[in-house]
């Protein structure tokens, strides 16, 4: 190992243990802090921010990086992947001015609070004049990042979030799945129609009883009580570090599947984190391999197994034990209820088969913004006809619609996509652990996810961020991303 | 002003702002945090407070601080006291060699962490060596200090908990108040035991009901729940931020007192905290003015307001609508109760007539360590020695002993004066307030607070860090430490 990469690896070590300070204020700023503390947060954030990027911009960063890449003494594999994210790191960085950068951080913030406002009285208008030039500066970011990265403006944008896939392998993924679903959709619409509505949970279902059932299922799951909290806040979230992690959730008395789901959801997101390698901790290939990847791991969780015919079956019992009998608590009336398809307006809301409509507009928008094909004044009328062809429904207003979410008012330009990628790429995992564990049922049916999460370690946890996302699900699986998994399971799922 | 002090200015806030960070992730450590996140914690706070140490010991800064203390713009009262400030923070941070300061951090946490478990088991031959070790490398500091500061190597370890007084102003304080003792002590046990035992409240009394009476009378006391949070915590304290105040207690059942007046006392600390100059937030003259004058700001709450007859009234009626009603509840036998005098072996379950006789012992052992001559084998019966000249009780092993306190084993040397400083501090206070605030009985018998806290921020937290500690008192009473205050105090309250 050469001393460049040595002085590196103490540097990035560095910069990821503050990266880590931040995250835990994060949290603590969703969870606990008092309102009154909020300027004062923003300040720390801010200067922690400050100093994790300036440990990555610092002049003698390029020295070393030239020097380890020349160096004599041989790196091993992990190490040569971690020395290229460095790089990759490093680029990224330095391709930005810093000037755009503090620009971005100012315009996100302003844009952001407003929109808070906007989207509450759907005013996009009051927020206009803000987007837009939260979007201009992406475009000048994108522009500066493209030709230091050798990729295309929303590429580059696209790998901030997700390394190793772009717009160009997605197009016809996404493109493909609006064929599937404008067949799927009525069908499966057809079929529910036909099985009846599900019987409601009488409930109400006590606050505290919710959260110990969560806790009980999320440690079920593999989650360990001594690595890990779980809270509440406005917004559900997996935050924290690898050996702290910090998931939250909210609880409605009338609907206990809101908080329960979420909490598996977030816990696939946590034993994520859990299973990183240890070796490389706090080095860019310890870290998850991007935000596709980290959504299949929730995906693979919540959707794939804890949706399952077998563990709901479980999961009726543990209801029982928690809230009393109900004849709601049947596996087959869960199935009914939480596997309900409905074209809505809203993404967070939507069930699996619709969900990737709702990323599919986004992507096709926000590509367009970028390019300069559409402009901010035009989004709400594109919004709306997106969805009146994608999912036959056109917003009532643009709460509901161009309002609904933070993403692009914070700056967020090609996050949008990881969630589907990662409702397929669970897809293609659970075939291939289904594969490799033929009695995965009978431990879904005990509620005992430990089989598939040690699957999991092995092949997608354990590679940290080794490969690119296409290269991740191919070492796993055998193939790169194949949406036919994603399409079999919802065939399987809804249509039969 | 000047450029330089600009810079400077700019400087200290990022430091300020880094700190800030660091005392919200050691609130977490304390009161949130899984046992597994205790390895990453230690290290964010170790690359934090590297990271705020390297912003003192720049280069660029000694020139700064030059070139604004030669400023042509001339600086207001308090920018100058600001600089001056800067420069005192700046000799002491680079007065010790970085090699030392890193010897210590490492020493203090290895000798930390075997004290717990000697001091569990009342071994103090496990940790001897430890200590040594410890103890040797803070003379190392002291005197490195020493010629900086132009202050004796022990001043100089003092003044790095309390600017602005010394073991020559502090010595003839306790040899006065131990003679005061020798004489008052036994006379107000003799009283004691003439009045008769308190009647025990029956309890018990629900750690809910506990932490609500105390979110009450924290309130009362003027505390806003906007910019304060109250926890649990093993140890007590008041942590935090100015704006973002977090203290914590512990409850036992059979015991309301313990979680009671200890929120008083940090209630004390966290006002202070929020009543510090907002206008120079984050800067050195804009902090808390040193511990001796934090401690007298929790003493004042604590022991001189809600021990009062007038607020014991007040708190009476508190303690039935919690609780119910109870004999116990009487003002007069809470004052028996809540005012009881024993002659103990342990520090901080000590009342506030022989809580200086273990600071007096404390300082005379640790200024005789600092000068070599004491060696720290010799230590546990030197503090047997000590307890016995000083309170008559010997102690029956080292865990009631010389093992009790972190403090040393921790490498602080010169804190334990604070104590004894803030306590008379608050006694001179309460004295003066009194004469301003004719009426104070009359509100602290409604368990209203505000008045005296509005003295306070008007004569003691609107300073900040302006004044040295006898300056703060000259300010605020017009006369500088005046230990009669304490006595008369002590002596209207045990004696009469």
């Amino acid at each position: 190992m050469n001393a460049a990469y040595s002085r590196l690896a103490a540097r990035f070590t560095r910069m990821a243990t503050i990266n880590e300070a931040a995250a835990v204020l994060g949290w603590d700023a969703a969870t606990m802090m008092p309102e009154g503390g909020g300027a004062a947060r923003g300040d720390q954030l801010a200067v922690l921010a400050g100093l994790a990027h300036g440990q990555l911009i610092a002049p003698e960063v390029a020295d070393d990086l030239a020097t380890a890449e020349a160096g004599e003494t041989a790196l091993d594999d992990w190490q040569t992947a971690n020395l290229g994210l460095m790089r990759h790191a490093h680029t990224r960085a330095n391709a930005v001015p810093p000037d755009l950068v503090e620009a971005q951080a100012r315009a996100n913030s302003a844009c952001e609070k407003i929109w808070r406002t906007a989207r509450q009285s759907g005013d996009f208008a009051m927020v206009r004049d803000h987007l837009a030039e939260v979007i201009r500066l992406v475009r000048e970011q994108a522009a500066a990042l493209a030709p230091a990265l050798g990729l295309s403006p929303y590429d580059a944008l696209m790998d901030g979030y997700q390394r190793g896939i772009g717009a160009g392998d997605v197009a016809p993924v996404f493109a493909a799945y609006e064929s599937f679903l404008r067949d799927a959709l009525p069908r499966a619409e057809a079929i529910q129609a036909a099985r009846g509505a599900a019987v409601m949970p009488a409930g109400p279902f006590p606050a505290a009883v919710q959260e110990a059932l969560c806790r009980r299922m999320s440690a079920r799951a593999g989650l360990e009580a001594e690595h890990s909290r779980l809270d509440r806040s406005t917004h559900p979230f997996c935050g924290g570090t690898p050996t702290d992690v910090r998931i939250t959730t909210r609880y409605n008395e009338a609907d206990f599947s809101q908080s329960l789901m979420g909490v598996m959801h977030e816990t696939g997101h946590a034993l994520y984190e859990r299973g990183l390698p240890a070796a490389y901790a706090r080095q860019p290939v310890g870290e998850a391999g991007g935000m596709a990847a980290h959504e299949s791991q929730s995906l693979i969780i919540e959707m794939q197994a804890c949706r399952s015919d077998a563990y709901l079956a479980a999961m009726a019992r543990e209801l029982t034990a928690s809230f009393g009998a109900d004849p709601a608590f049947e596996g087959g009336n869960l199935a009914r209820l939480l596997r309900h398809v409905e074209r809505g307006f809203i993404r967070v809301d939507a069930d699996e088969m619709t969900y990737p409509a709702h990323v599919i507009l986004r992507f096709r928008l926000e590509q367009a913004l970028i390019a300069g094909d559409l402009a901010v004044a035009d989004l709400p009328g594109a919004w709306n006809d997106g969805m009146k062809g994608l999912l036959g429904v056109t917003p009532p207003n643009d709460t509901l619609g161009v309002l609904q979410d933070i993403h692009w008012y914070d700056g967020a330009v090609g996050y949008f996509p990881s969630y589907t990628l990662g409702a397929m790429a669970a897809a293609q995992l659970m075939a291939a652990a289904r594969r490799a564990l033929p009695d995965l049922d009978a431990s879904l049916a005990q509620a005992d996810l430990s089989p598939l999460v040690n699957w999991l370690r092995t092949n997608v946890h354990w590679q940290g961020n080794r490969l690119g996302f296409n290269d991740l699900l191919l070492a796993a699986t055998g193939r790169k991303l194949d949406p036919s998994a994603f399409t079999a399971h919802l065939t399987a799922r809804y249509l039969t």
